[in-house]
């Protein structure tokens, strides 16, 4: 079983080894001999194609660069299925949001709402860009009669079948999370269902899935990332993607809680469910990353 | 004449006297004992409603706080010919207009994109929204192929009349001031007009002249302002409030520039205009924010 420092000499013995095997190359004619630590970087993130070289070039990442390239790798390949720009648009503090946004400009030379423009089109482009383009302000104050009146409206467009509707992507992607928290509670309370029910009405919309993952990556996001830990587990063949993704970006962030969720959910211990459904050093790796204790 | 330290102990000596005047009303029965800075500056916003005073008030904030200021008046008056907007998103590098939004937070306890959101509606805040969100890349990377064909987007845009077309709008609020200013050369070149002469198809249409503003703060911002200072001096009874805004938030910046540009542009020197058009302390104010040299 490995643990942390262990992997750490792992990860930099096969670092070096990809970096010389790359210096080889660029010794090679026709190759520029110049060759950077970010060139070098770039070419390892080619490299690395298995399922536990993956993992560890994200790990080893700084955590504002880790979400960029997730990010920009999500941007890039963007389908309406992808929850990752949601992910980290909606459950992060502002801040943190800005600090990705700031290693997107240094990592890529451009701005990360650039791209996600470029990428993306119609409704979908409204939202998103707004989502990441968002520095909400994080304080506990609330305004309740406007909580009251936006509430209101978004009633109005969910019944109403036009939850593509410019005010309802207003709300959720300007107003601050203590406010939204407070317009979903008025929701409950003057209709008698949760908002995301009632954003259920068609399963396979992935505009309203997404609308739901904003909602529930805001308000809790232990038990967004539980399901979709669980989903991937779940899946014919693990969906080892975003087992990683989750895995390496909360590992030290929330994992205690999204672990403790996951037990309750599911009556068994996460590190078990990743035992049964992965192998090798991918396994012992994530074990160590949400803090298996071995018998 | 005024001299900056004499206007100092002038500000200094009436924003006692207000104090003083509300401390006196706060002392009275039936009103709270409690007073704190906050509250009486916003009081003492509240009374400063002379040329002079409001000067004065927006010279002594900070600037990062001055622009919060602005920005909140144009966002809850908006009206469709205010430019205010536009000229805080865009005559300022990324980081500072970050700085400006970290300020709203502070002074009005949401962010600016969110009252922006709020008050403005349709295409209008389209294009403000993703203004005063964007963090644009300030590198000077350019991709030509880019500009090529973005410039061919906007082209076929503007010919079609369709100036308020999602892509428009998604190039010029994303995209990098270097990036964007080749493609614009490439415009001028394939197409043989500048693109700002093209935007001029309705010279009384607001939402091509907010096009136009904003390529002029983020191309040449000296030129721009000169522009504003002019029309609120050459205006029938003087434009206070346009005057005083760019006097005060951009002394520090490049006033140097848009002097130079206002004596090339009217063969008339900036001072010499404003002492024609304005009177007393406000007139005085003005000259000393701007340099004058008394003779």
């Amino acid at each position: 079983m490995f643990s942390l420092p262990e992997i750490n000499l792992n990860l930099i013995v096969m670092i070096y080894k990809k970096l010389a095997e790359l210096n080889d190359k660029n010794m090679e004619p026709g190759y520029a001999a110049e060759t950077d630590i970010e060139d070098l970087l770039k070419s390892l993130e080619k490299e690395l194609t298995s399922d536990f070289e993956r993992a560890v070039l994200l790990w080893s990442l700084d955590p504002n660069d880790r979400l960029a390239l997730l990010a920009n790798d999500a941007a890039r390949k963007w389908n309406s299925s992808n929850r990752v720009l949601i992910e980290i648009a909606c459950a992060r503090s502002s801040h943190e949001l800005f600090l990705v946004r700031q290693a997107y400009h240094v990592r890529y030379k451009k701005s990360l709402e650039e791209d996600v423009a470029a990428h993306t089109e119609g409704d979908f482009r409204k939202l998103l860009v707004a989502l990441v383009s968002s520095h909400r302000y994080e304080g506990p104050e609330v305004d309740m009669s406007l909580a009251k009146s936006e509430a209101q409206i978004l009633n109005e467009k969910i019944k109403g079948n036009i939850y593509k509707h410019e005010e309802l992507i207003r709300i959720l992607t300007t107003r601050s999370k203590a406010q939204l928290n407070a317009t979903f509670n008025h929701y409950n309370n003057e209709f008698g269902t949760a908002i995301n029910k009632d954003l259920k009405s068609d399963p396979k919309d992935d505009f309203l899935s997404a609308l739901r993952a904003i909602i529930r990556c805001m308000n809790c996001p232990e038990k967004y990332f539980e399901k979709v830990i669980r989903l991937a587990i779940n899946k014919m063949g693990t969906d080892e993607g975003a087992l990683t993704r989750v895995i390496t970006t909360r590992a030290e962030v929330d994992m205690k809680a999204i672990k403790d969720e996951y037990q309750r959910r599911n009556s068994v211990p996460l590190d078990s469910a990743i035992v049964k459904d992965t192998t090798g050093d991918y396994e012992d790796f994530l074990l160590a990353l949400i803090g298996h204790e071995s018998a």
